[in-house]
Parts: structure tokens; sequence; C-alpha cells
């Protein structure tokens, strides 16, 4: 008989987990495997709540495994290394992001896409290799292989680089593939959320020209102001699209609801680019001369690779990007979601796990 | 008042138009310039027939103007050149494709996109700078700027190679633009038409490993045996689908009708790309997963510039890429286009204006 959560290994846990497709979080006692001889074990400090955790939660994916513990966003201190771990010591700063594990083997993997391996494994609600499930960042400790482990640099603190392990490495990824990351070029950025607003950080530091593309006339002043994109396109505005017809290299595109998008290919110059990163629930609907004239492209992308997430968290130190967000306790957590589905976040919440998670009695 | 047709030019010039949307043709009188200094005049041999040619004889873009004379896929033999032209003599096998004229000084003329100039000019049933109508290849003579002609190798028979001047280049320039001209890659061809049979020879003609994909499994001889293509796929058998799911770096989709595009995107490896050239007349549906999950792409591709055009004829003329045509008489357009209608031509017709097109009485 399988053991419960408890007791199938180890070392004693404890986090908040929802149930069932509700949603709603409780203290939750579950375990984590020894540190073996690749593991680094962490002592978890701060943890970001990405929008997908609420899609996981309320099971909207139909894939989730209950009781689940979210969390893919997790910054801490190491605790304990194994005896062949190479890059890592005990008190370093780390992260983990999106996944803890890969084959290692697979044409993916041997080109450091560990995103696209088949048999990549996700930081929570997922069986891994040994037929136990995955508990994410919204938990007092970690541990994972060392190759799935970034190190933070001193200069970024732990809260705000926390969510760059998800909604920093989604935006840089793409830019960097797409070849968006040329001194001088123009991109728009659509939406302006969680992952929106480090793509037009990510893009500035680039040295990119940045112009927000909303619905929202009201989030100008935080677009150009505080976040220091060059100029701001009300998608609605049929004056002004017109005004950006073919004036961008390419698009990064955050929003995970439906919109049209032939507007966006409009603004694209020939050969122009549309990143897609958001992940809508219906198909977009594509008029097939977008692509045509103008020889256009759509692609997608998916966080990144370990190297790469390494290199953008080394970039983000060195350019001083970070996430902007709102520090929260861990008992917060479920009125947190009630404001993220409101879009009431500018733009991340970060849970302060070290301070705020209290062991269950 | 506008001068008519027939009296705008100094030139004498017969054909065949299609009077109204009925798109049925008959004799037409018109005329042609007198030969700039930069102007190469030929008299027209042949004449392919593509399927935007009844798309405009039937009105069906909108934009069409009547009396309408098609035909964008020309050949023939230069009969007078402009006392300022370089690259053609009297007496030069030359051909004209998809554009006549382009304003030479935009960003993309200046980088050999004349097909993406704003002020490109179709080379029928558009108005010229003159404010005169152009007229297409179903007619006995043709003059343009030396830039739009291109030079037809003496080694590809000249009704063979004037469906490269659309057909050709429409598939040529994506294979090129989007990498998938490299041995030893895998593509796979959606639609075995006027542009798909070319697509499967350009490709084997790289080195390349082709696949065919078709709704139709009666095409599998025709496919393998008469284009030379190493596999084939019926796009609706499950089982042949998922047996080759992740093995193609590219797909060329000639297909104009609509059609599922999840399973294309499934048969891509990591990063692979669809080249869209069939022109749909409702939206792509795209779901966003199919993008995301492997960074795959789907971009356009419109014929191709004028360098990348000769440098196409100049490729199929030295590894002996021909369209496969069925050659006919000017009087049989009419039942050509029932039969283009329903697929039945292996795979483009070609007019011998040359022998079949009489004068007018």
């Amino acid at each position: 008989m399988a053991k419960s959560a408890e007791e199938e290994h180890p070392k004693k846990a404890f986090g908040w987990a929802a149930r069932d497709s509700s949603g709603v979080f409780s203290p939750f006692k579950f375990s984590r495997r020894a540190t073996g001889e690749k593991d680094v074990a962490f002592k978890v400090l701060y943890c970001g709540m990405c929008h997908s955790d609420i899609h996981m939660v309320k099971n909207e994916w139909g894939d989730s495994i209950y009781p689940l513990v979210p969390g893919h966003e997790i910054a801490g201190e190491v605790t304990e290394v194994g005896s062949k771990v190479q890059k890592f010591k005990v008190g370093d700063r780390v992260g983990v992001g999106c996944m803890v594990d890969s084959c290692r083997s697979c044409d993916n993997c041997k080109v450091d896409l560990e995103n696209f391996c088949p048999k990549m494994v996700l930081t929570y609600s997922v069986k891994h290799y040994d037929g136990t499930v995955t508990y994410g960042g919204y938990s007092d400790c970690m541990v994972a292989d060392e190759h799935f482990i970034i190190r933070i640099p001193d200069s970024i603190p732990l809260d705000a680089a926390a969510p760059l392990l998800c909604a920093g490495i989604t935006v840089y990824s793409p830019m960097k593939h797409y070849g968006l990351d040329k001194p001088g070029l123009h991109i728009g950025v659509v939406g302006l959320g969680g992952l929106g607003h480090v793509a037009v950080k990510f893009g500035k530091a680039m040295g990119l020209k940045v112009t927000v593309i909303s619905t929202s006339p009201n989030k100008k002043d935080e677009a150009l102001k505080t976040l220091g994109a060059d100029s701001f396109l009300v998608s609605r505005d049929q004056h002004q699209l017109k005004a950006a017809f073919g004036t961008m290299d390419g698009i990064i595109d955050t929003v995970s609801a439906q919109h049209p998008m032939m507007p966006l290919f409009s603004l694209l110059k020939t050969d122009g680019k549309i990143a897609l990163v958001g992940l809508p629930e219906h198909p977009l609907e594509i008029p097939a001369v977008g692509l045509i004239k103008g020889r256009k492209t759509i692609g997608g992308s998916m966080i990144g690779g370990m190297k790469e997430t390494q290199e953008m968290m080394d970039f983000a130190a060195k350019h001083n990007v970070r996430a902007d967000i709102e520090v929260i306790a861990m008992d917060y957590v479920n009125t947190a979601i009630e404001r993220i589905l409101k879009s009431d976040v500018k733009y991340r919440f970060v849970i302060d796990i070290g301070n705020t998670l209290k062991p269950p009695s």
C-alpha cells in the first residue's frame, strides 16, 4: 500500500495545500526526500504566486493531484548539499523554478532545453520518476538535483528574484530565441501583468524601444513612468493603432485571454515576429493574410532551459531587473488568489515563507 | 475622358479576358505601353494558370478590375529592349511572375523584397503608377522594366518553367527563409497541387527528406513514385499521424481550404516551423499549446523578391526541377477553370499562347 504524503519520504515538511478544486488553501504536512548525493536542500524564504498556480489549484487544466502544494518561483538558502554537489554550498542563495528534473539524455536535454524534455518533471502536482508526487514552494523546504537549482546573485533581493524564476525566464527566453534582444529594436509588450511588466524591464535593459500595448488606458502612467516603457498604445484605439502600423520588430504577447490577433500583426514590420507566452484557453484565430503579407511569424515559448535561466538571473542581477512585488504572509494566500483574479496586484504576490509560514500544530 | 484599353497605349495587344465576375473568358483587344529605355518587351509563348487567377476573374477577393486578363506565370522571347537595358537582348528566353513594378526605394525594395513593397504593382488587374490597368499573360505580348524580368536558362523548357514564376518561388522562398533547405532535414508538404508538387521537387533537389501530407490516400503512388517523395502520410489517419509525431523540422503548408492545424504542429520537432503559403478564407485556428510546447512557429511567405526569383529559376534549371504541366490551347481556358475547381489537373495548366492564341477578328 502506498505510504501517506507525510510518511513516504524521510524528511518532514509542511506548507499550505489546496485539498480539492475549490482551490482553498490550508496548512498541510508532507515529506521531502533525503538529500541525495547530487541534491541541494534549501530552506524556502520566498515564493511567488503565478497565475498558473490558480489554474492548478482549481484543476482548470484537468490534471491536478490533491492535496496540491503549488509554487514554482521559489527562493531560499541552502541547508544541505549531497556529497557530489559541485556548484553549491550551505548558505548559498538559490532558487527553483518550474521544473525539478528531466531525463538529461534526450535531444532537448542535450541542448539545454530541459523545458521541452518529454520526461520533464514539474515542480508541483506531477508524479516524479519514483512515483511520489511533487510539492511546490508554498512550503518550508525544497530539495532538487543541483542541475535544477539556480544561483541568485547577492545583488538581487530574494523576494524580488523569486518571480524571475518563472515570469522572468518566460519572457527573457523568447526575447533571446526570436532575436528580439538587439539594441535599437522596437518591441511591443501586450498585457501588463506579472509577465508583461518584467518583459518591459528586460527590454529596456537590453537597449530596446518598448511600447506597452494594453486595453486599459489607465495603465499608461504606470507603463511609462514606473516601468520605463518608451510609449503606450491602447489596443482598442484605431487611430493609435494605425499610427503604429509597421513599426515593430517583434511583440511579446503575454495575454491569456482571447484577443484579436490581426491588429498585432499590423503593428509588425516585414519579417516581424510575435512571441506567444500566454496560454489562451481557446485557439487563436489568425488570418492567413496577417502572416503572409510581410512574411510575419508567430511562435511560442515556454519558460526556458536551466542554463538560460541562470543566464537570465545573472543578467537581471547585473542590469537591475527585478519583479515589482507585494510581499504577503502565508495566511493571506486565499485572499491573494481573489485579488489576482481581479488583476488587483502590481505585479506579483510573493509569500514571505521564512517569516510567516508556521509549523502545523 | 479616359481612353479605352485599346487606345491608351501605343502598342496593340490582344488576349482573352473575363468581362465580369462570371469569370467567363473571351477574346479581348487592348494595348501595351511603348518600350521605355529600361523596358524589355517580349512575345508571350506560354502562360501558367494559377488558382488565384480564378479568385481574380470571379472577383472573390473583391478588388478585380474588368475586363480582366489574368496570368502571372509568363514565359516568352524578347522582341525589343530599351536603350538602357543591360541584362537582356532580343531573342533571350525570359519570364514575368506576379509583379511588374515596385517603388524601388522603400525598406523592402532596398533589401530585394519587392514582393513586400507597399507600392508593388501586380502583373494584372491593378492600376499602375500612370493610372492605367495592368494586364497579364493570357495575351500575346508583355512589357516590363528589366528589373522585373527573369532570365530562363536554356536547359529548362519554357512551358515547364512558366509555373515556377509563381508556384515555384512561392514555395522556394519560404524554404530558404525559414532555413528548411539544409540537406538531411525532414520536411512535410501539405497539399499536393500546383504549389505542393513543386515543393516536393525543390525539397528533394535540396537533399531533404520529404513527406507528403494529404487527405487523399490515393495520391500516395503519385507522391512517392512520380514526384520522388520519401514518405506519405494520410492526415486523417490517427495511427499514421501518431507514428510521425515530433519527426519533422518544418512543414510547407500549401492548402487554401480550412484544415486542422494541431496535427501539423504535433508532427514538428522542438523549434519546428510551419511555413504557410496557402491563403484560407477564414482565420486559422491555432491552439496556443501547439506553439508553446516545443517552441514552434508558424510564419507566412508571399512569392519572393526578384533576386530570389532569379536564384530559384537558376536552381531549378541546374537541379532539373520542373513543374508537371498539361499544355492546353487558349480556347480551352474556360474548360480548364472548371477542371482546376475539381482539382482535375496534374499539376498545372499551361496555355500554349504562342501557337494557339489567334488575333481577334
